[in-house]
């Protein structure tokens, strides 16, 4: 059965032309089928701000009004998709930028207006996932490249998390492949010290992430990563890996299995 | 054998929401596979001068620099294309956005800096098509939603003239199904009277072309695009159609055929 590699990465990989050039070397590297999911960092707020939109944070999240809409569109499906499409198809990858409206790969539920009107900020419906064409991508050997935008299959496009779509993408596809996801970091892995980035735990599992929990050592918004990534594997995604992208290629990570 | 209708729209249907829904209305209820291509209207020039950059046209083609490649990227693959994509969507339609980049679909070449320097304009290398993706997505039920930018292999997408990429799409699929290419027009169709929007011609073919060009019915930058008409003809295609976006319901149109 073959393997599938589901990669999501974060703002201080698009945000950085030198280290994303690095990680899409690695990236084509690694062997198997592989899907790519990627945000937009700073990208958009500096869009945004050029056009004279205001942008609204709550608790880190984009609040996505009509026009911010178009931008995070404009943002994440254009320039960072076609950027990455045209940057791995220069590698020999064969790249296809997607939001999940295309070919219906995935929807999302309009977040409730509680305690704030989030505007078009969509929540995955993880049972959704056009799952039978992204088994006939990677079976033509194409690597699906996925921005953080689903569609409510209303018409509307919708803001949406990336790791959350990384998490479902990763476990609609272990019906069918072995299936591996690997979250890209700002740190190496999860420090066993917070302080200390080479304090790296490589390998976490059910019971010592009891006992990492009870020492206070995973504590903060690395509680929700992790219930989440035990969620995938639970789900039938066979291991997560949470590392820096600088180290796609070696071994520096914390690996996460049941 | 099935039969694929290649349709591109132009601006006048992008900038105009009450017609391109319309429109979309009727592009859905085509029958048979269906292949949609679109450039950006003037919404790129909206997007450039709100960000401060300067927009400028030659003979009527947009000469792209490296930030108004950011600005195309931005508004005709993220903009627009997920704009149609996400209302094909909700119309039932399994719409796909893609760029030439996207799966490798259609490779371009820079254009050269002659008289004047294009900077990121490629024209498309016909014999680049990725056909096997093509009928794949077709066969699966899909609707490619294509918009106006290609790569050139190397890392940069390149903006293309929409024209020419339907037609080479056309000729290509016409390898593996029957294809019929339809260019929404401003116009009706060919006029035998600039002057009289009714006077439409309903059919050309080598024949009466070589007599209305005789006449000088047919003249200005409609002998460009007929000639290129014919030559889709001769490389495989079985009909041209020039017709309005609003009529894309009725038999109002100019049909080529050889």
């Amino acid at each position: 059965m073959q393997r599938v590699t589901v990669v999501k990465i974060g703002g201080n990989v698009i945000d950085n032309e030198a280290l994303l050039a690095q990680f899409l070397d690695d990236f084509n590297a690694l062997p198997g089928a592989k899907i790519l999911i990627h945000g937009g960092g700073a990208i958009a707020s500096k869009i945004s701000k050029g056009l004279g939109i205001e942008v609204t944070m709550h608790q880190g999240r984009r609040v996505t009004d009509a026009r911010t809409l178009e931008v995070v569109m404009m943002t994440y499906a254009g320039l960072i998709g076609k950027r990455i499409v045209a940057a791995l198809q220069s590698r020999g990858c064969n790249a296809l930028g997607m939001s999940g409206a295309d070919g219906n790969l995935l929807k999302a539920k309009r977040r409730e207006a509680n305690p704030i009107d989030w505007c078009f900020v969509g929540d995955v419906i993880p049972d959704s996932v056009n799952t039978e064409l992204l088994v006939s991508l990677l079976n033509q050997g194409i690597v699906p490249v996925v921005c953080a935008l689903t569609h409510d299959g209303e018409g509307s496009m919708l803001n949406t998390n990336a790791d959350t779509m990384a998490s479902t993408l990763a476990v609609a596809i272990s019906k069918e492949f072995k299936s591996r996801l690997l979250y890209c970091f700002e740190k190496r892995g999860v420090l066993m010290d917070a302080d200390d980035d080479d304090s790296v735990i490589p390998l976490i599992n059910r019971e010592n992430y009891a006992q990492l929990l009870g020492q206070g050592v995973v504590n903060g918004g690395m509680i929700p990563k992790l219930d989440n990534a035990f969620a995938a594997l639970e789900s039938g995604v066979e291991e997560v890996v949470i590392k820096h992208a600088e180290n796609l290629g070696n071994d520096t990570q914390t690996l996460i299995i049941l």
